[in-house]
């Protein structure tokens, strides 16, 4: 009895049992094989059955040489630790067989890495009965099993071990173990028996082109008789199965859609995994079992809820437990990467992390963890507290102190290929959220067809910008606003001419200012002094000016268009910045037709008003320069009302993009910053079936998306809908958008991959049912 | 020409004008009357066309003495301002006066006052052109006027004055005012003509009964015969408008339904103003013009954003200003009161108040204001800040230090009578908003219906009950809070128990404590060290506990069902207070089947996670008290979401209460806190066409109001649906709810009168469309 290819993948149990051995059956083969032989085999049964089916301590059961008194003691250990003899009805053995991995299946380990896997919650246990050929004999016999493809990698060549059994004079059996390939010094079964290899390559061809999958095959020999007992699906990577996808496609087995189809978005992720930059100096303070590969680097957190925060907050953070429980898969979800002081490979911590494709170190038993008081101490005495930076490196075992020089991950020519199939089914559009040139570039690396959201205020915090925002903000007149605005322009100006240059042509959506003034202001007193004699004013001034700008809701307060409409310079600068980079850009031979965005929209009259003066500043430009442009205005719907009207507002807007983050937070009135505290009670209790921020609530903010959509395109035909944000890369969202008629999708420059195979999937899946 | 009755109630002009005479029509007139009369009306023509039409500066036609000279002098004058000679065709004349009317209606102070009455933007200026009777001649002969009710009071009685003019023997014009009616003393018009005074009677008696209206007539005597020129409504205020609809109702003049028509919901406002009590001490610190009656107790501020600031926390404020502009109506709407240094009645902040039903004060003109210090200063050297509260006493014009003494306004015999009518013909209920048993009182004075919103975390605010709230905050076991809200158990129980006493048996909707926790701890560093001694804990224990209460926009935190479900030990005790007060309250012979409303509800599981708590306690009480009480359970509905969801909360819920105060800040992703200092700015710009968190906004949040309640009434047919909040008085927002089916709406308590009048002018008003 074996289980089926899913299994092990979803958690169940991957070994093979024989049943139907008993007493009687002993007695026959030993006439027909030998006593020892016999022996042997029965101890071998009983030992398995004891422990895999009967679930007996395994110490109790220990391979010892076979002999006819070790069969006995099994046979008495069993009766005396059960209160029963072996069973000797091989229907009961079977049923007792069948139970115990129906067991392990419903086990919570099993289930939670289902869980992480998506398998469905209804996932049914596959388990095969088949009669057993033992390779038992006096010529070449053996068990093994064979793979024609490297299980990491992916790459054609075989591999597999030979497990030879030869009867001895006495009867017993001698076990060796052997490479089934050759490796040119002998002894491998290519050596000793070249016609059965031959023959397996053969059946390993036969399976790829009929089964159209790499099988590995698994086969008994007997008196050089070759039975291939079963074929299952090679086990492998997400990086192998990449390869083997495309390899088939090429040698058209398998469409390419098929290819496309067998890669799940989710396994991208793990491709996409940086790495510690091996070249670069390490400060390894921990070491334990490298339980999930990639690496990542955060600050230290030490509990779920304070993972979750973190992630509120934009901030990479590892998780450090002294193990993890199922409490935790919320905190594991929000980390960037974990590291326990117990447990090994299969530990809760170790299966789950593997599941999400996180970075994991188990083990690391020389630390001591002080959760209480949030610290860990090393074996060397080195402390560490929350919040400070280090580095996993989940492929090594190790972990950094500080944040390591890392490693973009390979994204190697089947990646590629593979994805520039998917682009070929697909049927809407994926940009990339991109705030920085280095990011636009991640994003043109990873194929996104431009930018759907560019937020233009982290232009603003480097420190020479700081300043002059400060002196903005602070400025008395209008015209001291606007000489600071002025020093502002050509930064603004030279960010965007390169955004554009490294886009070449794509559209790049860029943000209007956003953010509340006080921002950007410093948060301490020591600050604010400093300030005060920065812009040489009196600290009271400073002091006044400062608190009068703080907010008691800064999410629902004074940004967005609302600072637009308030303080127009601002917007003018950036549009003016927008259509002076647009003609350097085209003079640079990167032709763009810019997209300028407004936030935080409620009311029609909003977007008109600042439409109104970007008009004007466009036409100032084309007049200041003689030269002609193009570019389109729209409208980020963050707030239900925005939705709501979107009727109206189109009226004057080229396009919707739904910002869901803050879409979400007041739909349901709910502050993302602040929400961290109770959302792993929300969710654990089932109030939210998932949180809200990590996945698309289509039940809510979904049908305020539909209405958005469906009351822009009534008033404008031709709207441009989509959205940007965390939810954009979500293979669910993208669903949701495709259906909804979205054109394109926008999501952060490493999610761009899985957002362009997702889409494939669904197109792919859409074309299937058509046909069925 | 005279205008019609409109127009001065309306900021329009109420000038009698007359045109046509010229030299030719002078001469004729000295023919027929003698040089002197003659001369006498034509310098009285002149002057009146010089000032009021052609507008020339009044002080060159001061009244002087009629004589030859005076008549020239007028003539030249006007020539020398307007360099033409007076205009001699009449209908050059006439179409010169109606310009000249219309260009004052349309003038700023008229548009406002208009604004502020409600009057509809397109109301147009009307104007009666009719023959001129003279009251000139040699018997009894003048002009006068005569009303038949008290214009402040409404109760009948003859009061006017008459102007008689005598025919000297030099021909020249005497005249001489007396009352119409005769006070006993003689030299009344009664006395001098009684039968003249009986005809007037008469006249007044016909116009009530033929007109349904108290009409004031004018008229004219020449040589004893009685002209009627002209009969206008009588002018009055709210009070005298009230009693005259009673009167002709009860004199079956008018239907009830007629008189309830008459009577403008937001004219009650005015009859609702308090008073200070004239026996209490006062402390004026200022005197100025009593420019609109009423008084009110509020803290000082200096600028209309700082009083929009101040309504927004539920502050009362007086605005206080050298003198007001219209940028500052917003302020002055949010304001409880007005107080300028410059003015008289007229002035801006004089007809704005008036229009507002505001209590002002003008003209305290010994004031020194200094806005941008935000300080007065009084003639005897007082300093005020803003902050500070006083008491301002339209009525008196004055302003006094501190909070007076206050009398509710008197509410008489035909107000309960005219409301009993009107509850005859509203077809919405209405309760009100009171947390307390004072608000609570008042509610049932004013026949509210029962109480819509009990807000219970006000209670935990009193001193003694605010520390126990403290301990139960920083409780460190469940046993610790257990043992807090132990001791708050009873004081809740026989807050409640009160309420319903005074409610006698009428539904009392509470809703279940929400707000963050940390509106509970102090502010400042000495707050928290007194706390920390209070608890006999470290200071840092508090001061760290404290800032992890702390949350970024505590309008979308942690904070109703939120915490209910966090802790479920608050609602709990709630609910057994609620439940245990009910039985009290049944012993006390008010049986009441309390309402629970859960606050703040995004998704239907919360509802049923606390539903099946709540349920377990009204089990516990039922048990442990041997006895049986009802009590229906519903939500707020507050978020966006909830509404959208409203189908399946409704599943739970046995009434949805909408409050749109909390509704309106998410739909629009705006804070009311932090809305203040460009609200006034949005809605001049026309971003808004209102403040949305004065006036309802039926095309965003009215819309998720009608979604709410269509699919909660999907789900359950008998769904009690209401709206709760500040919107709940507005006539607007009772038309909408009365549309869309609710069954009532509740409003703050001193508004409840309004609602219901309201509420009866739509059913009526619908009435007579159906009959139309």
């Amino acid at each position: 009895m074996r289980p089926s290819p899913r299994n092990p993948e979803w958690g169940g149990p991957a070994t093979i049992l024989n049943v139907g051995l008993n007493d009687a059956r002993h007695r026959a083969l030993a006439e027909r094989l030998g006593q020892g032989a016999a022996d042997a085999l029965y101890l071998r049964f009983v030992q398995a059955y004891a422990v895999h089916v009967a679930r007996l301590d395994p110490d109790m059961f220990e391979a010892r040489a076979p002999s006819a008194e070790a069969l006995k003691a099994a046979l008495r250990a069993y009766e005396d630790e059960t209160d029963e003899p072996f069973p000797q009805d091989p229907a009961q053995q079977l049923g007792a067989a069948l139970r115990s991995m129906a067991r392990a299946w419903e086990g919570t380990t099993a289930r939670l890495l289902r869980q992480a896997k998506g398998a469905p919650a209804e996932a049914g246990l596959g388990l095969i009965v088949q009669q057993m050929v033992p390779g038992i004999g006096a010529g070449v016999s053996g068990t093994g099993n064979v793979q024609f493809v490297d299980p990491v990698t992916g790459t054609a060549g075989v591999t597999g071990r030979f497990v030879a059994q030869s009867l001895g004079p006495d009867g017993a059996i001698a076990n060796g173990s052997t490479p089934v390939a050759s490796d040119g010094t002998g002894g491998a079964l290519q050596d000793l028996a070249p016609g059965v290899f031959a023959d397996l390559v053969a059946y390993g061809a036969a399976c790829r082109a009929r089964l159209r999958e790499e099988m590995q095959l698994e086969f008994t020999l007997a008196d050089g008789r070759l039975s291939v007992i079963d074929a299952v699906r090679t086990a492998r990577g997400a990086r192998a199965e990449l390869r083997i996808a495309v390899a088939l496609a090429q040698d058209a087995i398998i469409s390419t859609a098929e290819a496309v189809r067998r890669i799940e978005p989710r396994a991208l992720s793990e491709l996409l995994h940086p790495q510690v930059d091996p070249r670069a100096a390490r400060d390894a303070f921990a070491r334990g079992i490298a339980a999930s590969p990639g690496a990542a680097v955060g600050r230290i957190v030490f509990s779920a809820a304070a993972a979750q925060a973190s992630a509120a907050r934009d901030e990479p953070c590892i998780l450090v437990r002294r193990e993890t429980a199922p409490e935790d898969i919320r905190g594991m979800h929000a980390a960037s990467g974990v590291l326990t002081e117990r447990g090994g490979m299969t530990s809760h911590a170790a299966v789950i992390a593997r599941g999400l494709g996180l970075p994991c170190v188990v083990g690391a038993s020389a630390l001591r963890i002080d959760a209480r008081d949030r610290r860990l101490q090393t074996a060397e005495g080195r402390v560490f507290r929350e919040g400070d930076i280090i580095t996993l490196d989940g492929t090594a075992g190790e972990a950094l102190a500080g944040a390591a020089e890392m490693l973009a991950p390979a994204l190697d020519e089947d990646f590629r290929t593979l994805l520039g199939w998917a682009d070929g089914f697909r049927d809407i559009g994926v940009r990339a959220n991109a705030d920085t040139p280095a990011d636009a570039q991640t994003a043109r690396d990873f194929a996104a067809e431009g930018i759907g959201l560019c937020r233009t205020e982290h232009m603003f915090f480097e420190p020479e910008r700081l300043i002059v925002m400060r002196e903005m903000i602070f400025a008395n007149t209008p015209a001291d606003r606007a000489s600071a605005l002025e020093r502002l322009l050509p930064m603004q100006r030279e960010d965007f001419a390169r955004l554009f240059e490294i886009m070449q042509g794509l559209p790049v959506t860029i943000r209007l200012f956003d953010p509340p003034l006080h921002e950007f202001l410093p948060q301490t007193r020591e600050g604010l002094r400093e300030l005060a004699e920065a812009l040489d004013r009196p600290l009271s001034d400073i002091t006044r000016r400062a608190e009068a700008l703080a907010e008691a809701n800064p999410m629902l307060g004074m940004r967005g268009v609302r600072l637009g409409v308030a303080m127009p310079e601002i917007y003018e600068m950036q549009a003016r910045a927008i259509f002076e980079a647009t003609l350097i850009a085209a003079g640079r031979g990167a032709p763009v037709v810019p997209e300028i965005m407004i936030p935080l929209v409620s009311a029609m009259r909003e977007v008109e008003l600042i439409k109104t003066r970007i008009e004007a500043v466009a036409a100032a430009v084309r007049t200041a320069l003689g030269r002609d442009f193009d570019y389109r205005l729209g409208v980020m719907v963050e707030t239900p009302r925005a939705s709501l009207r979107a009727g109206d507002i189109a009226r004057h807007a080229a396009f919707l993009s739904f910002g869901t983050n803050d879409l979400t937070q007041m739909t349901y009135g709910l502050s993302r910053d602040d929400a961290g505290r109770f959302m792993s009670a929300y969710v654990n209790l089932g109030v939210f079936p998932e949180d809200p921020f990590q996945t698309l609530d289509l039940e809510g903010v979904g049908e305020l998306l539909l209405i958005g959509a469906e009351r822009g395109r009534r008033t404008r035909p031709d709207l441009t809908l989509s959205i940007c944000g965390e939810h954009g890369g979500n293979p669910e969202s993208i669903a949701f958008c495709r259906r909804a008629g979205f054109d394109y999708v926008s999501c952060s420059p490493y999610r761009v991959p899985l957002a362009r195979l997702a889409a494939a999937h669904l197109a792919l899946a859409e074309r299937a049912e058509k046909t069925s």
